[in-house]
């Protein structure tokens, strides 16, 4: 069965063709510039592809409330030119499929749940930390929207005692993303995260930030298996030391029987590379599939 | 149809018959003294009742992986009566009927997901402000167990500038449990609560703490409903100093269109007064009933 899928970020598109395996066939990236630009070379790319549905993991906010006029669309971003944009009724018109519609790390942590880390889990996160802080999540055995949708990214946190930097988040100055960023490493130290890979203590801070919320997550979503990426993740010590400083935050008080046994197996790196979007997103097609079509199999 | 319930608790035992419907008929109270004294009576209790389930809403932690050779135990609880206790199976083998076994407040929160303030909700918490601070969780149209189960009581926070108190949590120093319990507010002020009404600062620091956490549970499970009680939200004055507190942490960031039109309905008190707890663990017992005997009906 070929599907599509979109990877809708603030800075590109990535469009891609698959299956229902997991696999990808092809693949096309567009700048995002703005919905009468970019759009049509979307649909264009997709358009003699032979798929049968197609699935957007999407920047946010997006709404994802079935019942509400605005399902589909982008909302209240800060990128002007696509807000309010009914964005998956723009490809639901022009394509004639069905078409899954969920937030960009939403769809990630579907791809990691299908194929990738966190298979077979019922509960599991995908935490990326790049130019913001988003978390995706998947908890009994479907992805989180509820009110709205998660934005974990924004949680608060207790402060290092040695930390001085306000923070970088607009809303919340000090929250998760304005205190661990990577625009709130470049705001703390004036350099940019990559050119900082030999100074220890902006690491050892990182990872106090990340393990916290970690840690914090663990108490909160309980999850099987945490995945974390984003560019800020691609300095690969962080991992090792963002373990240590979540089981030092926890302190001993989750229980041994049911910490997990290897926290390297449970805070992991994705195990899809740099694809657990893409193909996340071809999971909200196929799944957007089934629900109109399945009757008909 | 007839269901036993029991909310148990570290000071007392709450045992009660009622129906499906949420009606309570009977009720006996027990003081938690050790297994060997305590359990016996609550058995007799339940004995000539001719209930056909049985529920357990339980104080934790507790193990609730059906998979595990300790699943129904309370595990390692600082009661050492009670520790690595087969709670679920005693009254199973006892009584001779389907036992479901959870957490007090997930008890409780699905207490008020069938019959209270979140009927009908997909998404809902239950938190609770007293000895300790629990939460309970509904998401995804089901009590959230996960790796174990949510320990939501224990999340860090930012601190207040003008808060030196360095908070009572033995695991945690200054989480929330260590920050807003009621033992919290003895430790910072020297006095109880109960004695602090007229206390404006007590309540504003405390509502801080209790907004912040819900802004990031809102931020972390996008709940539909969030109920709020134990000892201290018994100063009413708090719910509204909450849902203020809550607005302000989040500072527009999640967007209008997606928030809550009224807080006041929706960080709302239990509408089953005292009795979620026990009205939520009959529930437990029908899920029980329903998952081992429906095939039958
Ligand atoms: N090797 C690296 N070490 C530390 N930080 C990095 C590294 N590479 C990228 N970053 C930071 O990650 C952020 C970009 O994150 P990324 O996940 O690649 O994109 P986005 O979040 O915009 O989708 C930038 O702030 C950048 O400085
Ligand atoms: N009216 C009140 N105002 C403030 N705090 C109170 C009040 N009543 C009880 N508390 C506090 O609540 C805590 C007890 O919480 P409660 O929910 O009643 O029991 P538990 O958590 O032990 O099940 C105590 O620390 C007590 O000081
Ligand atoms: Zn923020
Ligand atoms: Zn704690």
């Amino acid at each position: 069965m070929k599907l599509g899928g979109i990877e809708a970020g603030g800075t590109k598109m990535v469009c891609a063709i698959g299956d229902e395996q997991g696999k990808i066939f092809d693949r096309a990236v567009f700048p995002t510039e703005t919905p009468e630009s970019t759009v049509p070379k979307m649909i264009a790319y997709f358009q003699d592809k032979g798929i049968e549905a197609l699935g957007i993991g999407c920047f946010g906010p997006v709404d994802l409330n079935k019942k509400s006029a605005t399902y589909g669309y982008i909302t209240s971003t800060p990128k002007l030119a696509w807000r309010f944009y009914d964005f998956a009724g723009a490809f639901r018109e022009a394509l004639k499929v069905p078409v899954g519609f969920d937030t960009d790390v939403n769809g990630a942590v579907l791809g990691e749940v299908r194929f990738g880390a966190a298979k077979g889990c019922e509960n599991a996160l995908y935490i990326t930390i790049g130019t913001g802080v988003g978390v995706g999540a998947y908890i009994n055995g479907r992805l989180l929207h509820g009110l709205m949708h998660p934005e974990g990214g924004h949680i608060f946190l207790r402060k290092h005692p040695e930390d001085t930097y306000e923070g970088c988040c607009p809303y919340h100055g000090a929250c998760l993303e304005g205190l661990a960023s990577g625009p709130a490493i470049q705001g703390r130290y004036g350099r940019k995260g990559a050119e900082l890979a030999g100074r220890e203590d902006v690491w050892e801070l990182e990872s106090y930030y990340i393990g916290q919320a970690v840690a914090d997550y663990m108490l909160t979503y309980s999850p099987e298996k945490i995945i974390l990426w984003g560019g800020v993740m691609h300095q690969e010590k962080v991992f090792d030391m963002v373990r240590q400083n979540a089981v030092e935050f926890l302190n001993g008080y989750l229980p041994e029987t049911s910490l997990p046994k290897d926290m390297s197996q449970y805070v992991v790196a994705p195990a899809l590379g740099e694809n657990p979007g893409i193909i996340g997103a071809m999971c909200l097609g196929m799944d957007a599939y089934l629900m109109e079509c399945g009757k008909n199999l």
